[in-house]
């Protein structure tokens, strides 16, 4: 009788912070593709574009002209999906037919002056601005909301509208489904087993290391066991930490350099400048001072599209939107690909 | 004060059926695009082509030739997700890294012959045969499968990698996340409220009429009130029917007229072979045969990506992938614009 092997047999892998399943199919990625090209994307040339809304001294569309900004730069979206002031909306009683008022607001943040350079591209010290831009709006918005969601749509396949890398707040009055379900299996978690879900999950893996994609003194990436896209990853600290605001300066300068590894790492795996969405995942903002965050620990979550090639992504339709996740290599497989390129950016090697 | 108004104001609306929340951010469909645009989706023109993998007489990569069919042809795809006869997977023992192994299979529904016609330029008759193929394809797997998925992927915007009007069929040996969840909420509907949720939903639906995009004899079609897709539908018979195969003849033959109106509104809307994600829910194959399935009712799911144009999608990245699903404007709005186009499909009106 054959024995099991993730490398060749299709199985579901359990995600324990959302609580649901992903169907890994190892043996697919052979087939033939006739669908979608994406266009790759490369990075933009121009450090300076001046029909740019986000670059330096330019004027956006709400009339609005930027400062002459040297590093980070945050303003009020002109298009945010919220407003500050909306009224309640009434209770309808029916169950078929629950609506809840939503408040909150948006901010940009430009990573930098220069159109041109993502992530991996600037200098570890401008990333470690970006880290305290983040931290500084999380904490000054988390005192009115309880969720703040710090995020970035990088490139045109994750639905991107601007080329000059940016960041954006999103500040909610609610806990978004993600968060509000990610709460619960780590409660749960640390009721049951009397310990941190991430914290244990991160000595799991370091000690494991088939993973690892990324290792600083105070940070570990990893493809995680339950990955959904094909190269996703989790970055975390090391030791136990609820929010960006407990890090030392230290921890937060090795953030900047396991950021510029990681995306360097992507960038490199198709030499284009690698789409994804990413954000991160903390301790809520409860309002009541009585609800304990011991269970959560700040982690940031990457979500690239891309499968085989720098034109070649998964989509997540039909089966996947009906029934279930699924990807075509396993996270062992991810990893290996990832770590098996340099951790310096293609376009920073000297030959 | 301001009154709550949910065309003006930011709101959340709560899916019944899956337990998550829809951020509705009316407001925002006007705010300026530059990110990526869609290669508009024209229906092929050829009915026959002769590099076409699924058209008959030809011959497919496995080395099969199609036959010369005149309807639906079903073949098991030759790169399926799942295979038949996976071996068991050890158990981990460990709540962070737990894995089950997964059987299935995997089928491709040519819907005709013709290369061109996708479901709403399909004559009645021809769609009620891709109708009964689906149920009898359910109907076979469903004796050895707890789950059958049926479902279509159509354009290249949904990952659509073969042009030739086609769905699938995946077979599980497991419950997916998706239908795990639906059984959950549809049941303790039931024993809460002693009656079924979707019949319930109809009812109400029809009574009120501002989401209601296609209404036959015997099938509603709504952009549900928690829609999270632009313009997603759902399709519903208007009794409580469990499966497929306990639909009448009559109930079949109309299945088939709503469907080519809800998909002629939906290429009708953009002047374009309307891309989309489709498939079937209803009641699993449960193999206890105590499992009651009284809280199940057949159903329809429409995910379509388009937003504001043939070629504008609406992007679910960043902060829907981190936090919540964010639509832009309300369902009544969807439903209107669905609404007042034809049910005649724009290539077939007689001017
Ligand atoms: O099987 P296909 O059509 O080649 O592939 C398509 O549908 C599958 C099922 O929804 C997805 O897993 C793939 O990502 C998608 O490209
Ligand atoms: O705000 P942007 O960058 O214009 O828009 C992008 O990100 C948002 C937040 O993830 C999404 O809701 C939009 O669909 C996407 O196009």
């Amino acid at each position: 009788e054959q024995k099991f092997n993730p490398v060749d047999h299709p199985h579901r892998r359990y995600n324990p912070l959302t609580g649901q399943y992903i169907l890994v199919s190892p043996h697919r990625a052979k087939r033939p593709w006739q669908g979608a090209d994406e266009t790759p994307e490369l990075a933009e040339d121009k450090t300076y574009d001046s029909e740019c809304f986000l670059c330096p001294t330019n004027t956006r569309v709400s009339g609005d002209k930027n400062p002459d900004y040297a590093d980070t730069y945050v303003f009020n979206n002109d298009h945010a999906a919220l407003t500050q002031d909306t009224p309640d909306a009434p209770e309808s009683g029916n169950p078929l037919f629950r609506c809840e008022s939503a408040r909150g607001l948006s901010r940009v943040i430009c990573f930098s002056p220069d159109h041109s350079k993502t992530l991996p591209e600037l200098p570890v010290g401008m990333i470690r601005k970006v880290i305290d831009t983040w931290n500084d709006q999380i904490e000054e918005l988390g005192e009115k909301y309880v969720w703040v969601q710090a995020f970035e749509n990088k490139g045109s396949a994750m639905g991107c509208s601007q080329p000059h890398p940016h960041g954006q707040i999103w500040a909610n009055s609610f806990l978004p489904n993600e968060i509000a379900r990610k709460d619960e299996n780590l409660r749960a978690y640390y009721q049951q087993q009397g310990s941190n879900l991430l914290v244990d999950y991160a000595k799991a893996e370091m000690a494991d290391g088939s993973r690892t994609v990324v290792e600083t003194e105070h940070w570990i990436a990893v493809v995680p066991y339950w990955a959904a896209w094909p190269f996703e990853t989790m970055l975390m600290p090391k030791t136990h930490v609820r929010r960006m605001n407990d890090l030392t300066d230290e921890q937060r300068d090795d953030l900047a350099v396991a950021i510029k590894k990681l995306t360097s790492r992507y960038d490199n795996l198709f030499k284009c400048s690698f789409p994804y969405s990413m954000g991160w995942h903390y301790a809520p903002f409860f309002k009541d001072g009585d609800t304990s965050t011991d269970h959560w620990q700040l982690h940031a979550l990457f979500y690239p599209p891309l499968l085989r090639s720098a034109t070649v992504r998964k989509f997540m339709v039909g089966y996947e939107m009906l029934a279930e996740s699924q990807r075509d290599l396993t996270a062992e497989q991810a990893a290996d690909k990832l770590c098996a390129l340099s951790d310096v950016h293609y376009r920073e090697m000297t030959t």
